[in-house]
């Protein structure tokens, strides 16, 4: 299984603003999309579900399957506890490549366990001077290899990158 | 006068470790001393100027002249109490330009003072899990123009932008 973290930042590594908002291009957005769709599929936290939910995103980017990683009990099926379930869930439906896209806490589940093979940052033009980390505090230390650099427009760029292990 | 910040990052946003450690690239000095060279001079936080001190890194990059700002008193006059200091003491000293280069807390008072003019990112192949960041939490969120991106490495690229003001 192939796991791809996909994710916009700050120019200093942030993922939102305090109160969540994400000011960022629509180029970004299109590209996400575009990444979503092929591969069909969408491992995301209860707070980034939730703001999803509120905006109609899912079917903007084809109504991917999405699980929804979180502590609290849940009935629906598409509700698990940790990342190693998602992969077995999805594994399960037949996916042979799956997509994380947050929050910090989950990017930050995923990479501790290693369990990311290749990350996408969209660069956006901003730097906050507070804000939510792309990956929460956690202990791990990660080389990369850069695969590929992508002008998105004209001052956000994409780093795509190999996971080392 | 043009304030220049210029700093090696993870991919995530970090300038080095918990430790103060950083495993950056020599591409990624060759590309400091050579702007450090060219501008001539230095504006750097106490802790900053403790660890270049310590491995003859100022004689590397040919010995620019030092400003450290600093909260501690210190009858040596390149040391100053505030960013506007150090650039005045610049200006008097006859620069035109000024080349800011960590640590976190300093970076981050540049910038929510509204006194960055361009900022140079070198992105390292590291994600760190925890670390010291490029800007130590602040006020501030500033708008970026990409002026240019610069492989320094297979796996190293140079972010260069303006601050949008």
């Amino acid at each position: 299984m192939k796991v791809v973290l996909y994710m916009a930042i700050t120019a200093n590594g942030y993922i939102a603003k305090e109160n969540d908002e994400t000011p960022w291009s629509d180029e970004e957005w299109d590209s996400f999309s575009n990444i979503a769709k092929k591969i069909g599929n969408l491992v995301i936290g209860r707070k980034t579900f939730e703001i999803m939910n509120q905006d109609d995103e899912f079917q903007q980017i084809g109504n991917p399957f999405t699980v929804i990683v979180s502590n609290k009990e849940n009935n629906n099926s598409n509700f698990v506890n940790s990342p190693e379930q998602a992969i077995k869930l999805l594994e399960e439906k037949g996916f042979s490549e799956i997509l994380v896209a947050g929050g910090g806490m989950l990017n930050s589940s995923f990479m501790q366990k290693g369990l990311v093979d290749e990350i996408y940052l969209d660069v956006e033009p901003f730097l906050f001077g507070k804000g939510i980390k792309l990956f929460a505090d956690n202990e791990f230390e990660t080389k990369l290899e850069l695969l590929e650099t992508k002008q998105l427009s004209k001052n956000t760029i994409q780093l795509h990158y190999r996971i080392l292990k």
